[in-house]
């Protein structure tokens, strides 16, 4: 069987990610890959969860409540401040994007090309040899090709020395569905 | 860490064939595919394995006889012929395609869009349900770029409510790397 894009996505974090690592979830939204990624890390380990919406935070703190979660921190800030949220000698695991809006919110409010970009680029400084970012990209709403794009752009751009990166997408499906990006560095 | 490619499209029969099914490597060439499919299905499943050069069936043969494998017909013909060899009411539990020549070998002989879209078309009226035709695509050849398109366009416009078709790919790879689709009938 094909899995689903969402199903992917955590396999792959899943068999990248050890116990103990710090890892990020660069989009909380409504709390549902840090719960994931908090399981795999376990206790000796540590997730940084970021959202800029006040909803977001609200929505995966009272989610790591109901889960008895201890090894987050949830930041409301713009993944395109990660750096100043990670120490300058911290290795990262491991990290996922949810590229688009908050579901059952305001889709006004988005992910943007030019602070995902900056956000990766930051991730990919600290990120552990063979390490993944994991990027399910969302694009059917207004904005959703431009970051898209510009996101390609980039990536098809990495030296292929250093960093692989994988497109995982179904190509017959209707409605412009989710793909998986996956950069993994070398 | 990702997956070459080559693995990837093994984990993906892996996970899908069974002991005991009737199973197909469309384009058997040196008997790499044919020999793996041969260890996955076992002594009472069966492999028919096709090529339409001398070369490959000789070359899949020997490897076959060194590996003691019994479970195995190979049939000079083309893939464009399979419905000559399977019966009406035969299951196929799982294919493989590799697109374009034999490695080491003349590369003037390619598989062609026409005749590869021919045998897709028949394996997948025999196909179990959940079943995968995987295909290895390799496109950086005189001829490669008129099959991957026309195969694109075929497999873009299956049904999603019958099949889904994946494309896996490294996208920031030089010199035309090859990459995988994956067609399961639902």
């Amino acid at each position: 069987m094909l899995s689903g894009i969402l199903h992917y996505a955590h396999e792959l974090l899943e068999g990248s990610i050890n116990k103990g690592e710090t890892v990020i979830d660069a989009t909380c939204g409504n709390g549902n890959d840090t719960l994931f990624l908090s399981k795999i890390i376990g206790d000796s380990g540590h997730v940084l969860a970021f959202d800029i919406q006040n909803q977001a935070i609200i929505n995966t703190k009272q989610l790591l409540d109901d889960h008895k979660c201890t090894n987050v921190t949830v930041i409301q800030d713009s993944h395109a401040n990660i750096f100043n949220h990670v120490s300058a000698n911290q290795e990262i695991g491991g990290a996922i994007f949810n590229l688009g809006y908050l579901p059952n919110s305001d889709k006004s409010v988005i992910t943007k090309g030019e602070s995902t970009l900056s956000a990766i680029h930051s991730i990919l400084r600290h990120l552990k040899k063979n390490g993944l970012i994991v990027i399910v990209v969302y694009h059917g709403h207004q904005g959703g090709k431009q970051e898209k794009e510009s996101l390609l752009e980039y990536l098809t751009s990495l030296n292929q020395k250093e960093f692989s990166v994988l497109k995982h997408e179904f190509i017959n499906q209707k409605n412009n569905p989710p793909f998986v990006l996956a950069i993994q560095k070398r």
